[in-house]
């Protein structure tokens, strides 16, 4: 498992000045390679060989391509070379940790602008909510299949991911038919409100947490079903992209104790806790309280909405400050100041 | 009753040059003070203990905090007296109209951006309904319990805010059930469209009304329940945020219209008419009518979304246009032009 | 029928270095006018009386408007020539297509920025499925009165547009009963999943197909239905406005290659395929398969969203980029190389 003094280790071999950030051709890659070109890094992009036309519609964002023939190269020792040969410090994303699987991305000896034990924990639901508990941050009740109960509920399945591995059923026989035997399911309380995504940002540079935006995720089917009420049919929440939003005011208190609370309980699971981006999931519900139902534990794709900058960012910001930007932005203020090894992980 | 005259008076005490404005932390506080700062402005946060550290985090927007240990502690002279110190102009926005009531808006004597009086009407679901009609808006059909009805209805219970205290039944009869024996509320049809809130700016400065943006507000749980149609839940319309919206271009100049309708029907509440931001909310039916249920007669949080400017502010400025810049930006000018009397209530 | 001949005699009498850019007062207008003035050519704004006094607002945006008494007076020898007279390049939009039919667009002689013969298909639904099936862009399955089915399904009328003239029902019976004797209707299978409008530009001066941004359409009642589950009205869709919206990066390659698809399609109906602002309009099923349902082949409503730029645009260009301003560019791109009648038809 790759330690920070690993980390160190290949640091020492960088050459500072020409760090660049590395990302995989998916989930919020152009952002992130837009913000790194914005801060005037080299950027990397790896890519599959069907991935690689689309991006070179954005070229002008990409320093240099290196293709492999499947997501899991990446873990390979000779790629590895190649990247710590151009000084390369990988953003991983959503699409990264679904991809390679947690344990090649334990091991994998580079530097990471993003913390991979918080998203080897973002791999297991159990140890997801394991965490957001441990913070004290209100999280949907749990239920068990050894006890009865006639609630409406939420059933995860493992692997559940992209909103994929989901269904809604009510009362513990509906949910024991329609698992037929599976195990090691999460059955958590349905909660009726509405749904709101937190981007936020720990910066170690400032010793601070930013808000930098929100979303509401846009999901297939459940977000068409509204629309014809006559219909039965049985709802699916696949994202397929998101929805700017802006939360009441009087509730940002609220949402950034709750992003200070994860903070410090990331301390528990990796040394420091984490740097960057991650998200809290989120039901607001009519009394106005907010229940996490998920957290992400690296940058979210919700932040693809605000490449010029959020509502939120403009706050902080006298420039767009998208969450890609604003990654690179971290790396370049640490490197001036020396501390890279306090924010890669 | 403070009056003109006394804004008048006030005004002559304070340094013109050193204006500041002065904001509850609370609602569009945020966008007010990002606002306030771009225009080069002082600016004052009036905050209770509770709410100060977060504002803390936006330390660089604010220059003075006055705390307060509970909101209608600004009603008290000596803060009133302190913030004239400061050269103070109170931008008042939702949660001020709600914090403080409209006896202490009415009797406050400090300048507001934003009109008192217009606030008071807001004050009473009743009175809100009058001014809309009064000029000549369109407005949903009003039902009695006098007489009998099978209509689909949404009552407003008294003290309605914030989307709380509503409930929509069907009949009279259903009415009666659940209010049982309150009185004075409003019982309107529940019109079949869909929602759209429209931000409007009253430029005395350059005697025209500007559309700034538009929002849809985010409700809990209502913006919910279409997700899972097998559910009989109850609907209910907390207003948890806002999410972006543009018209058809072909509908703007009847929003336009009612915009100026309601700028002409102030005049018969406040001399002079409103000024500055203000807000009609409306349903927009399937044939394209638009009616409209409900005003704000200040700032509405919708426009937290336009931090960087709007669809529509972009069109008229050739920079950011916050509707909490304009206002900054209003007084700017009508300071320039020796015209601070004609914009402060 | 208006050549390329045509149009090149019609350039040949133009003085370049004064072109402007002439649209009429609906749909995206202010945005093509706000566009152009940012690429530093005259407009002409085309309204009927009603329209003139909204877009005075606007004339900061606006260096001419030509004043007729109907939409339809535009195709007259007299307004045509006027425009000739100030070197008119026409932008159409989905307004135009509406107000002055088929005949008079194709007829029309003044150079388009945008395609007549693609809108001329576009005014048929028939022909506009058989386009997109040409191109190999999946599409619903259609079902036919000649035999029985027991599908959900969609309903278009002739002459639906805007969200007008459509239903849903479920069988043939049901379809029959509802349509009573009307003919010439196309009846596609009902698709259950979220609703994504993709906003793309070919440039035939780059010879490439950008993606400048998504939207997702808002349409009365349907979008309000989901929020009163109890009740059980008709849906109906007339387009009321746009929401923002960005999808799953990993669905862009797939959105890239059906728009290059269209454009290739288009070259079958127009010399040379289509230049600049098309869109076309999807389902997103919860396998995350994308299935086209209509297309539009000129700038699009949803475009209004990104008056100052897309999160997809700021991708490409480092300023802010509408689709208004970048069909101006295009002209101006092309003018400068000599390559006006490439782009024009």
């Amino acid at each position: 498992m790759t330690t920070k003094d690993d980390i160190e280790e290949v640091l020492s071999t960088y050459d500072v000045d020409r760090i660049s950030i590395a990302v995989l051709a998916s989930h919020s890659a152009l952002q992130i390679l837009h913000g790194a070109k914005k801060e005037g890094m080299p950027t990397i992009l790896i890519a599959t060989p069907e991935r690689k036309a689309f991006y070179e519609n954005f070229s002008h964002l990409i320093d240099k391509t290196i293709t492999v023939g499947s997501w899991r190269d990446i873990c390979r020792y000779d790629i590895v070379e190649r990247l710590q040969g151009v000084n390369a410090i990988m953003v991983p994303h959503g699409s990264m940790v679904e991809y390679v699987g947690p344990e090649c991305l334990l091991n994998m000896r580079l530097p990471f602008f993003g913390s991979r034990r918080i998203m080897e924990v973002e791999a297991s639901s159990k140890k997801k909510m394991e965490l957001l508990r441990s913070g004290g941050i209100p999280t949907p009740k749990e239920l068990s299949l050894n006890e009865d109960f006639e609630d409406l509920v939420i059933v995860k399945l493992p692997g559940a991911k992209g909103g994929r591995g989901y269904f809604v059923a009510k009362g513990r026989k509906e949910v024991q038919e329609r698992l037929s035997g599976k195990k090691e399911v999460i059955i958590q309380e349905f909660l009726t409100g509405t749904r709101a995504y937190y981007h936020y940002f720990y910066s170690h540079v400032f010793k601070r947490l930013e808000i930098l935006g929100m979303d509401i995720r846009y999901e297939s089917n459940a977000d068409s079903l509204g629309r014809l009420p006559m219909k039965g049919i049985e709802p699916t929440f696949t994202v397929v992209g998101n929805i700017p939003l802006v939360l009441r005011e009087s509730l940002l208190p609220k949402v950034m104790e709750y992003g200070s609370r994860f903070v410090d309980a990331t301390k528990g699971v990796e040394e420091d806790g984490i740097a960057g981006p991650f998200c809290l999931e989120s039901i607001v519900k009519e009394d106005l309280s907010i229940v996490v139902f998920e957290f992400s534990g690296r940058i979210v794709a919700g932040t693809n909405i605000y490449t010029n900058g959020s509502p939120y960012s403009w706050l902080y910001w006298d420039e767009p400050m998208s969450m890609g930007r604003r990654i690179a932005r971290e790396i370049v203020l640490a490197r001036e100041r020396g501390e890279l090894g306090e924010i890669l992980r």
